[in-house]
């Protein structure tokens, strides 16, 4: 299986998921007179649509900078990369929970908590797409593999908890 | 007509219908305190939001595996193509029911054989297109005609009722 | 401008409009043991859910035989295109209006002429794509023209409403 | 890294938030024989989603009409471009503002005033888009480059508030 099918199906779960945030800014139904207000108060809602675009965007820019390197993609592949779409489709949710408590002013910390743990589970989704595709021997012939190895040996010293 | 724009409608429709999932997980709103235990008791909203997204990326891949051996796509094709995609589309349906009558505590099999119903009939779409590409001589030059057949007796004799 | 562009964002408007269809399928939230029942009175629902998609399908079919025979694509014929993909996407709100007042069992006649005015302004629109490809000029080279203008003085006869 | 991926992205999220607009179309829940009247008076949401609908149109034609000009996308136009889709992806959220308070007949002046203010922006944006492309050197060679930086004379002189 080649590369660009995963890649058509990964870039319409990106732009699906990214798009999507925007069904979590409602429209608040006040009084006359009160609706500047009652908009300014939703800032946590326009804050995590902001941060969840962008992080959706560059996770996007750094999953081509990968597949432009793959030569052909497997069936361990196609499941590892799954598993990373599935967290990408699912970032509304954390999104929207972060930006409710944000606003209720409580449990606030515990959203933040799972919102961040669902960017860090992302990363190591992807961080694991990358070290399969090193070590399975899955790159184009023109990349350096020693290079590939090293950021490797990289991203394990940086995940080391004991550190 | 060709192949790609088949694949391509249906990547969509594969790509959505995956993502869509996400609006099914609900942000419970609870006392200060309360939010770790709500969130955690939605616990089969998470569990079916992650085997019906699996699902549909397996199935993406056999689509795929398909549709790489077709040559070329005619109109009754075309349909039995868009009942498939159908079933897909309503994957969201289904989940949700299995996910809030779980959480109930009540009908929760009932909700299970519709989810099963919903994945079976879609299995049995799938064996459709493939039964078609084989008999309507749709197949690619290259692939094995005798093995294509002998997988259509494979199903047959699989799907039997009795037995 | 090339009709490769053109035929992407019809696509994808007509993947994701077939597919949110799903988000007007409603889980009913009943008492123990009364889903079945719950979910056998929703039948309007997955009616027209099935009518509207493959309705979308179909058109979707006419859409690319139109522009497999289209050279160019100049401004006036993207802005025709552009108000059918506007009704195109608008169709889950007739079809969740028909289902909804069907199963209300009052003014479904009023909904029931809603959404079939939507399915022929939908129709009337893919029409006027083909009428401005025929008169236009913008027809590939290899198409018959007089097959083509013989075409649209049917389709001007088939709409005479004092037939 | 070439056009196609940052075209294939952006047509994703044209495509998507033109689609959702249909989701602010509410089905209204009335007494037998007040559906037509219920209809009629959401006029407001069918005038924003058409006007939003188009506008989403139009600007997709001007970022092809833009990109067909880039020869090559480095980080900065990536980034750019993701915060103006970010702004096309909002889209629904100000549409459903103005429809639903040009319903309620009070603070219509503030929802109309942020509706033209997201499309400000966006047009803004798209600005950006084509000064950074026409600055940082990243046109095609066939494209004028005295006629490119003329017209970022002209969007200068066209955006100054003192005119």
């Amino acid at each position: 299986m080649n590369t660009s099918r995963t890649e058509a199906f990964s870039d319409g779960v990106f732009a699906i998921a990214a798009t999507l945030l925007v069904l979590e800014l409602k429209i608040p139904h006040v009084e006359a007179g009160e609706l500047l207000g009652a908009l300014l108060e939703q800032w946590p809602s326009y804050a995590t649509y902001a941060v969840s675009f962008l992080t959706i965007g560059i996770i996007w820019v750094n999953h081509h900078t990968i597949m432009d390197r793959v030569r052909r993609v497997d069936r361990p592949l196609l499941f590892i990369n799954l598993v990373f779409l599935m967290l990408v489709a699912a970032i509304p949710f954390p999104t929207a929970l972060l930006a409710d408590y944000l606003n209720e002013g409580h449990d606030d910390r515990l959203a933040a908590a799972i919102y961040g743990g669902t960017m860090w589970a992302m990363g190591l989704a992807i961080c694991a797409i990358w070290a399969y595709v090193v070590r399975g021997g899955l790159l184009h012939e023109g990349v350096d593999r020693d290079l590939a190895r090293r950021s490797l040996r990289i991203l394990q010293w940086v995940s080391q908890p004991t550190r």
